[in-house]
């Protein structure tokens, strides 16, 4: 029988009930809980937080609205409800909130009422919002453009209704920290500070034992301490400290039991509990403030159980201990940490790739669920398009916008989104909102094109809108306006859009059913047209898919690739007309290439300076020579592929980790079968690996590199049980000692060496996976003489596995889970009817060899042509009276101006207050190219030439303050000599000449009013 | 890809995000929820409740606190923290709570802030207490005084906190429903309803069938339709409709979605299951009222999920649809019923037994942990008598009280603590509890009576405080005050307390080590001693339990027990003297019993009136015949085991539920082993019935009955690993007809029929666990001449299996789990050091027969004395000492007073405002004896002699509001004519005289004031 505490103190009491509990006012504890840092005791910063991840078991708004609770009991609606209660309870507590796309949900669901109350909370400093995007983005598998547009999207909510800006990065979860992040996603958002949890448990294991966790992180090699951040590794997860994790239900939950007349009295006992920890954790963490993160992933859902428990800690463990426990934020920790004057350790470059265990390594997600994130990609560039056409046209008030894909690509960026590692249902989610925000964005770009061409007239009102069609499967040759019949009389008509700044010509490439067409350009001349025959692969992709997820049944396909070259000025349009010859019109023009299987041993294609040589023997690549340039590489080109370690082995590889067991298998033993294709535009090499992956090289005549198209798929598990990883291998002849560049997010790129860690003693445990990094934009790697470049057109995984040789992981599918939470195997498949299958996998990658130095032009121009195809729209009409009534050719800038060669545009957007917001990109790194990493100029006025500019702010990259009123903290970083070169930037932008100017990697955001 | 609704409508925006989300205040949507009931409409009160055990599967605290959520994700503390917020943000929300030893332990902390804004809730009736008392007591396990007890610990609190005065009985859990309940906790508690979840799976059926799940429950059979009370038997358990399940991360919640701009918009289909739902009761149930019961076991946790869910319900459902959702209490929802001017069906008698399914009789917790049970009965009468010697002697503002014990039984009284249902660890708990509370009442009674006895100084600060010391475990013999040797010149005194309303005479039995000691009474005259051997099994018990509870190794025990007749004046003391015989002194003048075998084929035994014969061949009972009434009966009496069913045949026995596995077997094969004790007081025969099965039948000269001493354990399981469940079974030669009857709760002796149900013609599956109804009191049968009568002392279950059989279930010992929900076997077992062993459990009862027709007065008057012994306190003084400074004997009432035979006092207690609680109860019903089944008459003068009764208020049952004030509704019942008897009542309590009558059964509340 135990004692019964305090039960001696309970008798003075005047009613029945009360004398078991004392008096009532006795038995109330009145918390203290607002000391605040306390000098010279240790100061645990208790910082009150959930982690919503905006989809992953379940759809973002199965977590908002906690249905599907039987794959997890999550409710994002349950969290703000009751945070908001628990911070009106004591003004003391704070609490801070990350995902905006679940903030939005709720925000506009509150009455006027409780959005007051808020507000005062916000104001108050009780609820902070940080990272503040609409998602907490992946860092690996996400493009630049896209986190700079998700962080908008969330800041711009957070400026508008609370009028705050964010000063912490929060990316607590993401696998692995870019360097893009480091500062792009940090200073230049006017962050202080990055928090996260999750960096290589070898360099955790090392910065925990020299207190290292905190770093001032110099990301960016062209801007250095200017644009450096504090940044904050949690010496474990980001939940709490065992034993203080204070979840409703949770069956973990301790609570702090101080009322004496219940059993189970336990307040000493949970003061040490919390001195202990503190103190474990201050053991390995500079400055005497630690940080708690005293939540995890979509906690609070009855907040009170939180705040109740730390209302008693602190109250306790400050009463008597020279541990002070207080409710804080990452920017209120920062602050301190600051105010310290502490030297901290300098961290520069990234912090990929990320283990977490020998076997761990979590680069199977640059790659995984490879449609997703290409479809993620495409429709990055396509909403950078549509956004400036929907500026070009004049936004409508009412009528589809491009806010839905927006939000879309911001749900998207979620890093278990386009990272692949989200669950199958939660996958279809992402891309169904995506195909509708693309649907919206479509109707935009047609209903703005329309508006464009018929520009003729003044009278807007009176112009008859024209029906505009897309096409957005023309990589499977679906495309039913340029596969159907012309009508008689009619015309096809393409217009063809320019998204980028500079006057630009490339191939296009249409399905058709007929070799006697004749293709004619705004200016009335017949131009010069190749004609391909479809292959079969292409022509089974498009039933299969179009039957799965169009419910088309034909089982007929077009005849023919129609391929032709249009140019097309900056920010403008062309317009191209297609039509069957006849014998009173023009006559046809095109050249019909012939599928041939060559004869000689040596087969070389290319109808311009680039020429690639392959073996009949062997049937693969042999070398690859430019005469303009005369750079040759004998290059060999292969697809293997990797078993993945399963179950059985400890550590299954699945949709977040690579662990390739054994070598990689080749996909063929002996030869490849090759059939070559020849024209005036382009020749083409087929090959066909084995039955599952086919690849088409195309050399183009105007073109310096090639384009390499692979069809991957279905991976086949059912004869081996084998899980595999898909590679493509390019091996040239180069001595590269180890050393490869990747991008940081399709920016930056960051020298790799293989089997090495500049912050570490690498233990190499996965010789394979922990040599994989990230690719957005490319990879390339050099010997003394030449550069060999390769760039994606999605998320990547890549690496370079020996000395010249290069790796791209293309596709991936197994049979397991590899206990990183998702609970699924990485196994996508495609059903019509009763078969199911692997999903086919269809993709690009270009390579292109240069002299040394000169890949980054090559690299930064090709990468934005990638980035930003031409838009194509189709009608049929008359030929005479489209020209008669509309534009065929225009630009939206002046007609004498372009961009210049290192400056893209990377926004240009209309917001709703008719202001105009727009991005100018640097594209080069300092010292990256002779002639392009040098200050660049763009004139305002001669890209808006119709437009008054009035008014020119610069802002922060997200745009929700002032470029100005960014303040930026001085930290002491150890070793600084502070003599590193002062980065270049473009000075203030001054009326009238309105010419911004931007040094290497400048990003500067404008706001302009007309 | 689904249709995203409602997306057109979204455009009219004005700002970023609000493009996406329509304008702030749209969105926004105020549920109207306050229709209330509608005429004409199908109406859903919806009862908002948590159903909160006082104790299961963790402890009373646990479940408070929120810890030990491994076990279940349970907090009471976050039911009542979440409801009054929730409460706050609609104001027609509204929520019931029943369990106020939850609700005390919430209160007490509460800031006077929160304490107002609850007591705000309370009275606009948005929060409601139902029940109110301390726990949702059972009803087949609790003594009426124990209910009555614990109701009034609530419902005090209730009033004196918030001025209320509960209407509504709410039952819902307990494993079947009392006749005390129904009209002594119902009615006389001024209750117009009661609401319950768990009938009989036939009885069920039939009444979904007929429409008569509610009915007009006429209980008693003397107070019939003046204590009705208006019954509500759920359709299914007090759970909502499926899908209706709104708990904080609940698997299958399914919410209202109702943004039709998130996906899954699925307000149609949920106000369809709504209606639906709402249809198939209405299609059970009379009136256009239907009941919901939204909630669950802990419940609420985090209450805004129910709440939002309700609000969305209570708008959609009401918005056009001929069903109207509300926001009800039981007591809206009666008064509805009640204005809609039904004739209702009628139900007498009891809901007993419970069965959920044809072999699921939940008959084995009316015995399971029959220690517990014993344990619980005897505080329950020492509490009664701590109160009145509390009052006696003038209640301490400060030391111990007798609200600790109060506290603990009122926990105790819980469904699943006093039935046995609860885990292990928390029974311990109870047990801790009821010990901590036993220990301070002890304190309290020997405080008292040290002040009573040293009466004879007027001055009470100047007295010296006797240390009294008692022996909670004399029944295995442990007494250290009398089993040590008497200090030379002190003698061993002895004060016996008599906490009934009459003179009694009993025998006290004490453990001695010598048989030359002398007793004398308080007049100086040395009285009758009796010494009986202690048997080894008792010396054995002795000193396992003292090991395994009290640390206590000694393996001595004390040789004799010492037997003499005390007899005490009504609620008053008297004093015995006990010392070593000398040769100075008077000598010894006791018998000391000698153990024999008996010769004889038929062994004789009793000193008295009664004798009993046993045969020496087979050692077992044959006949009992008493010389004054001239009842001869033969009888034969055994004990048997039944074998508990596995898991393996579908349905276990356990915790709850009996289910005999075949016919029961008999302890022994032969003879029984047979010793014989006989003394001028009592004789004894001592019975081995095997070796775990000791019987001692006690046979006393001054008693009319046989006592019935078991000690049964530990019950194997090692050697056939087959459940048992031991009865002992008593036949006697009658025709008894299928009939025997049993108590409901100690108080009313209701008729069962064997194989019979008067409400449902039942089809027999279990023809003896359906068979079994719980005893508190006792069970007996009768023929035409002979009543047969058994009393038990403490809650077991038993029946009459064939004609002139009668068993008790005894113990109970089982392997398996039965599936209720408890998730342990019954399986108690006691370990010291390394050996474990089953749980042995000691007890008596009790047999008398009668002459038809008398043997209520034997059952009634014995009752009285079972349930309040003697109580007996011990200390060391010189007796010449002692006599001169103390009173020996006296009686607080007027010493020519005392009450009359039929009349009990079962409650007195000062309150903390200084009034003084009475409870008189009548303890015959209406024609249960010629003489007692009258008019009954008090003198409340008399037995306050010393005092000035200045005010007497009339109460209701549980003294929270006056008996006046009761507002009885009037019910329309079928069939009933009006013409039944008017019961007799008391009548007004008149000044001067003050005389309180009782009619049968009548039990008055009075608040006195001095």
């Amino acid at each position: 029988m135990g004692k019964l505490p305090g039960l001696a103190s309970a008798f003075l009491c005047g009613s029945l009930f009360l004398c078991l509990y004392g008096t009532v006012s006795g038995a109330y504890v009145k918390y203290n809980t607002g000391a605040g840092v306390v000098q010279g005791k240790l100061n645990v910063h208790l910082v009150a937080h959930t982690h919503d991840d905006v989809g992953w078991l379940k759809t973002v708004d199965q977590y908002f609205v906690g249905s599907n609770n039987s794959i997890q009991g999550a409710c994002v609606e349950n969290v703000l409800d009751s945070v908001v209660e628990a911070l009106l309870r004591n003004p003391n507590r704070k609490f801070v909130f990350a995902e905006m796309a679940f903030f939005s949900r709720w925000w506009v669901k509150q009455s006027v009422e409780t959005q007051g109350v808020v507000r005062k909370l916000v104001d108050a400093g009780q609820l902070e919002f940080i990272n503040g995007g609409w998602c907490m983005h992946d860092e690996a598998t996400c493009h630049y453009i896209d986190m700079i547009d998700q962080t908008t999207l969330g800041h711009q909510l957070i400026k508008e209704q609370f009028n705050k800006t964010p000063r912490a990065g929060w990316q607590i979860d993401p696998f692995g920290h870019s360097a893009v992040q480091g500062y792009l996603l940090g200073a230049e958002l006017g962050f202080d500070s990055v928090h996260f949890a999750r960096i290589d448990y070898q360099d955790r294991a090392k910065r925990k034992n020299d207190k290292s966790l905190e770093v001032i992180w110099r990301a960016s090699k062209t801007f250095g301490s200017a644009s450096q951040i504090f940044a904050n590794a949690f010496p474990a997860h980001y939940s709490p400290p065992d034993g203080f994790h204070f979840e409703v239900k949770d069956k973990a939950f301790l609570p702090v039991q101080d009322d004496p007349l219940l059993y189970d009295y336990n307040v000493e006992q949970r003061v040490n509990d919390f001195i202990n920890a503190a103190i474990k954790q201050a053991n390995v963490t500079r400055t005497n403030h630690i940080m708690w993160t005293m939540g995890d992933d979509f906690q609070y859902q009855y907040a009170e159980t939180w705040f109740k428990q730390m209302d008693k800690l602190i109250h306790y463990v400050n009463k008597e201990s020279q541990v002070n426990a207080l409710y804080s934020t990452p920017s209120i920790y920062t602050d301190a940490k600051n105010a310290a004057n502490e030297s901290w350790p300098l961290k520069t470059d990234d912090y990929f790739p990320y283990a977490d265990g020998a076997n761990s390594y979590w680069t199977g997600f640059f790659t995984s669920r490879p449609a997703l994130k290409r479809y993620i990609r495409v429709l990055s560039g396509y909403y950078l398009a549509a956004r400036q056409l929907e500026f070009l046209a004049g936004k409508r008030s009412n009528g589809p916008n491009t806010f839905i894909l927006g939000d879309a690509l911001g749900i998207a960026q979620h890093h278990d989104a386009v990272t692949g590692t989200a669950k199958q249902h939660t996958t279809n989610d992402y891309a169904k909102r995506l195909a509708i925000g693309a649907s919206e964005a479509e109707a935009v770009v047609n209903t703005a094109l329309s508006f464009l061409v018929n520009n003729k007239s003044k009278d807007q009102h009176k112009v008859t809108a024209v029906k505009f069609s897309q096409c957005p499967l023309l990589n499977i040759s679906f495309c039913p306006p340029t596969e159907k019949d012309i009508p008689e009389g009619r015309h096809l008509v393409i217009v063809v859009y320019n998204p980028l700044g500079w006057k630009r010509t490339d191939v296009i490439k249409i399905p058709v059913n007929s070799a006697n067409l004749v293709v004619q350009d705004s200016s009335g001349n017949t131009i010069e047209a190749q004609y391909v025959g479809l292959d079969n692969v292409t022509g089974n992709l498009r039933n299969f898919y179009t039957r799965a997820y169009l419910g088309k049944t034909s089982k007929q396909v077009p005849k023919y690739w129609l391929l032709f070259q249009a140019s097309v000025p900056p920010f403008g349009w062309n317009t191209y007309f297609v039509y069957k010859a006849t014998f009173k019109g023009k006559s046809k023009n095109g050249f019909v290439s012939v599928m041939e299987s060559p004869q000689k041993e040596t087969v070389e294609i290319g109808p311009g300076n680039l020429k690639m040589s392959f073996s009949l023997t062997s049937g693969q690549l042999k070398s690859i020579y430019n005469i303009k340039t005369g750079v040759y590489l004998p290059v060999q080109q292969s697809y293997l592929w990797y078993g993945s370690s399963s179950r059985d082995d400890g550590q299954a590889s699945g949709a977040y980790i690579f662990r390739p067991k054994g070598s990689p298998q080749n996909m063929v033993s002996s030869s490849v079968p090759l059939k070559v294709i020849r024209g005036p535009l382009l020749d083409e090499v087929h090959q066909q690996f084995n039955s599952w992956i086919y690849q088409v090289t195309r050399v183009y005549r105007d073109k310096e590199h090639a384009e390499v198209e692979f069809t991957i798929g279905p991976i086949p598990l059912e004869d081996d049980d084998i899980g595999k990883e898909i590679i493509t291998q390019i091996k040239a002849n180069m001595a590269t000692d180890k050393v490869f560049y990747t991008d940081s997010n399709g920016r930056d790129f960051l020298k790799r060496v293989r089997d090495y860690r500049a912050d570490w003693p690498l233990s190499v445990t996965q010789p394979v996976a922990g040599n994989y990094y990230p690719l957005n934009l490319g990879i390339y790697t050099m010997d003394k003489k030449f550069e060999l470049s390769i760039l994606v057109d999605r998320a990547t995984g890549g690496s370079s596995i020996e000395d010249g040789e290069v790796e791209l992981m293309l596709h991936r599918r197994m049979r397991f889970d590899d206990a990183r939470g998702v609970g699924e195997a990485l196994n996508e498949t495609v059903r019509v009817n009763h078969k199911l299958e692997g999903l086919t996998v269809r993709g690009n990658y270009y390579i292109s060899i240069n002299q040394i130095g000169a890949g980054a032009r090559w690299r930064r121009t090709t990468g934005q042509e990638v980035y930003s195809p031409f838009v194509l729209a189709f009608t049929h009409e008359k030929l005479e009276d489209w020209k008669a009534s509309h534009l065929t050719k225009a630009t939206a800038i002046d007609p004498h101006y372009s961009l210049p060669p290192n400056v893209a545009l990377i926004t240009l957007q209309v917001l709703d207050n008719g202001s105009v917001l727009i991005r100018l990109a640097h594209l080069y790194e300092v010292d990256e190219d002779t002639e392009y990493s040098r200050l660049a100029k763009v004139e305002l006025k001669k890209m808006f030439p119709g437009k008054m500019i009035k008014k020119v702010k610069e802002m922060s990259l997200s745009a929700n303050q002032e470029k100005s009123e960014i303040k930026r903290m001085a930290w002491k970083v150890e070793g600084d000599g502070g003599q590193e070169p002062i980065p270049i930037r473009g000075g203030p932008i001054r009326h009238p000449t309105l010419v911004v100017e931007l040094g290497p990697m400048e990003i500067r955001t404008l706001l302009l009013k007309f």
